[in-house]
Formats: structure tokens, C-alpha cells, sequence
């Protein structure tokens, strides 16, 4: 049996302003900072500890991470970081109101970018300074990877690879792993544990700071799974992050 | 050329009570934090960056380090942390007052585990709570490395062993590199790029959260070497770090 704890980041910058996010590298508020303590205190209290843990190049999650490792004290694990567990990149959104994008555009084709599986929003240009070409952060990715639009299939893909490759040997060497990341890079992970299709992963709404926990048997498939904290305050989360007005993004 | 800055951790909360500390994790007090934070905008606004970081498995430099990153927007580079940039180990001195230790000892007994180059402090055995083996983080240190006591001459050693295997490889590949870690562990680095005796070793009082920024030729030898910082501000914390009833260790 192996034991896997997920945990998306709290709430950001531009989430309190609403704002398409993506890959653009913005904080967290005081809020998601207070969210991030709180999930290290709730899972120092559950007697987890961790041997190594996995997170975005994004702050919001880094931050997050830390937030929780110092709270367990357990700064000193190995601590990894790939571009593979950002967000999903929005293109040409990202930076742009919810609200706006949704007057000018209409709602139902938002939420077509937002929530379908496989529809690319607006792409970014080569030459526009949100391409992550442009950001010395990604100077190691290849050109083909890099993304100026992503649908949540195109994340999965990148997710599934670096899980494949990084994250399922150490857990199957029965390393006990943390992953902080974001809305749909922890889809990715949630499809492919739970064995997902296409139309039911886009109805998952991973609540903010809150650990998600998953007992896996020893073919990765979970024979638990549930959410660290008191019920309520899951509960009230859950259906905060399902808002599609108030998601993180 | 080559470019390599250390800095040691601010002020831990043991510091501010003057106790002995070495091994044991204590945390940065707030003006620890705030030291570490004003080195990290005096490397932005000196135009650093770095590819690649290196701590100890203490949280007063892993966070000194976090808090430098955050402020560089550095946050996403890879950090590596091993116990062997740890500081030096106090053996039985650890958590004892450095007051009533020269009460008990007499000053110059102090003052000879504390700035000699290999006296040893009175060691710990191996049932004491103290000893490394008993504590997680150094479950991979073979038996024969944990210190049951340091004197400068053991840290170095261990220092100087990971620096050749790891941290130097990366600099000769031309990436920028800065540490993070403690006053006796810094020192060994310092004694091997300046060449310096053990003598003249003892005497070196590196700054806390000052960045020595050195630059390096193709051999390594240093051809020029500074602290970051106004003059005054530099010339006052070296005083401190100069002065043993104050010094953090």
C-alpha cells in the first residue's frame, strides 16, 4: 500500500481580481498563504510525513509547498520543481478579466474555454511577451513544449509524462510523496488514478488547500481517498472551487 | 570568469538567547528573516541571478535562502540541501548558555572550542537525544559520518568533500551559484578559495545575511571579493560576527 497526498494552491493575486492566470507567475495573497499553513498544520496533525515532494515553477505552488513542509518540519526533504505540474496555459487570456473576457466573448464560449476538454482558448503569438519562450524559467524546455494555448488535454499529457517518468518510481520505491500544484495539473493526476474519462475529469473541482489524500494498492489504484479537515469546512471548499466565478485558476 | 556568492543565515532564536546551537534546528528569529529579505533586494538590485542553490539541512538557511529567492523572483530555480553545508557540530555544548558555560569552563576553555581549529568540544554519546542518528533527516548519513562532536578542522573536511563532488562541477559549467549556510560551514569554503591557513582561517568572520560575492578565475582562485551592502552597514556586521559573546553559531 502506498499513500499519496495532493494539495492545490491557495488562493492567488489575481484570483481575489479575478483574472485568467495560467502560467503567468503571480503570488499568493494572505489568504492562500493562510490556506497553505493551514493544510502543513492539518497534516503534521494526521502524523503524515513526507521523503520527498513535487511542485510547479509557478510561486503560488512553491509558496504553498513551503508553507506546508515548514509547518510539518520538513523544509530539509528534496524538494522538486518542473514547468510539467504548471497550470493549464490559457493563451491569449491569461491577464485578461473573467468578467470582460465573458461580455465580450459571451458566457457560453468562457465556459467552453474553461471547462471543456479538449477546446484550445485564444492563442498567444510568438512574439507577445506572455509567450514563456520569453522567460528565462523555461530557457531548458524545447520549442515543441513550449505551450501558447493549452486545452486540459494538452496538460494532462505533460503531467502524465513527468508522472511517469519521476513521480511513480519513487512511489512505487515507497517513497511518501506531496504534490503541490494547481487546479489542472492535479486533474491530470486525478483522471489518471481514478481512471477518468474525458467528460467526467472536467466536472472534478479540486478545492484549495486542502489535502487530498489517496491510499494507493501496488498497481497505483486508489483503495482510499479523501480530503483532510473538518467536513464542513471541505464541503464549503469543494463547492467553492465547483464556482465557476470564484475558481482558481 | 565565474561568479560564486555565499551568505550566512540571519539571526536565529537562539542567537538571541545566546545559546550554542550547531546541529539543532532552530528557527530564524524576525530579524533573521528580515536580514535574509534585505539580501535577497540587494542581489536583485545588484543584478544577480543565480541557476542553481545549495543549503544546509537547517531551517535557518533553508529559509534564509527561500526568503533571498522570493525576493529575486528566484523561487522555481533547483535548490539542494545536504547536511554536509550543515554548521559545525557543538557536540554536548548544544543548547547549553554560552554564560554558564565560561562560568563552569573558564573563559579561555570557551574560547578554545569556539575559535581553535581542531579542539574538540566535549562530545555527545550515542544515547543522548541529541545525537544526529535519532533524528530523520540524517537517516541516509552512514554511522561513521554522523558527528558526535565537530572541531572546524571535521566540518571542513566534510564541506570541502561535497563542494568538489557537487557544488564545484556546476560552477566549471558555468552556472551561477549561491550557498546559504552557517558561519563554520562558510569558512571551510572561504579556507580552501582563499588559500588561508589554519591560523588564518580561525579568524575570518563572515557577516550574517551580507552576500560575499566572490569573482573566480578558471582555476577558482578568486580575483576579487566583496560584500554586498553599504559600507557602514557591511563594517558593523563584521564587527558583530568578530565579537564571540555575540556571534551566531
Amino acid at each position: 500500500m502506498y499513500r499519496l497526498v495532493l494539495v492545490r494552491h491557495g488562493e492567488s493575486e489575481w484570483n481575489k481580481s479575478n483574472l485568467f492566470t495560467g502560467w503567468t507567475d503571480v503570488d499568493l495573497s494572505a489568504k492562500g498563504a493562510k490556506e497553505a499553513k493551514d493544510a502543513g498544520i492539518l497534516l503534521k496533525e494526521g502524523k503524515f510525513v513526507f521523503d520527498v515532494a513535487y511542485t510547479s515553477y509557478l510561486k503560488r505552488a512553491i509558496k504553498t509547498l513551503y508553507y506546508i513542509l515548514d509547518a510539518m518540519n520538513l523544509l530539509w526533504i528534496p524538494v522538486h520543481k518542473t514547468w510539467q505540474l504548471n497550470e493549464r496555459h490559457y493563451g491569449a487570456l491569461q491577464g485578461l478579466s473573467k468578467l470582460t473576457t465573458a461580455q465580450q466573448y459571451g458566457e457560453d464560449q468562457v465556459m467552453l474555454w474553461r471547462r471543456s476538454f479538449d477546446v484550445l482558448p485564444p492563442s498567444l503569438n510568438q512574439e507577445d511577451e506572455r509567450y514563456p519562450r520569453n522567460d528565462p524559467k523555461y530557457r531548458d524546455v524545447p520549442d515543441s513544449q513550449i505551450p501558447l494555448t493549452e486545452s486540459l488535454k494538452e496538460t494532462i499529457v505533460r503531467v502524465q509524462d513527468y508522472w511517469d517518468r519521476e513521480i511513480k518510481p519513487q512511489i512505487l520505491a515507497g517513497k511518501n510523496v506531496v504534490i503541490a500544484a494547481h487546479g489542472n495539473s492535479l486533474r491530470a493526476l486525478v483522471k489518471y488514478l481514478e481512471n477518468l474519462s474525458n467528460e467526467e475529469i472536467v466536472d472534478v473541482n479540486i478545492p484549495t488547500g486542502t489535502p487530498l489524500v489517496y491510499t494507493l494498492d501496488e498497481n497505483l489504484k486508489p483503495v482510499e481517498k479523501y480530503y483532510l479537515g473538518s467536513d464542513q469546512k471541505v464541503e464549503h471548499k469543494i463547492r467553492k472551487a465547483a464556482d465557476p466565478d470564484k475558481i482558481l485558476e
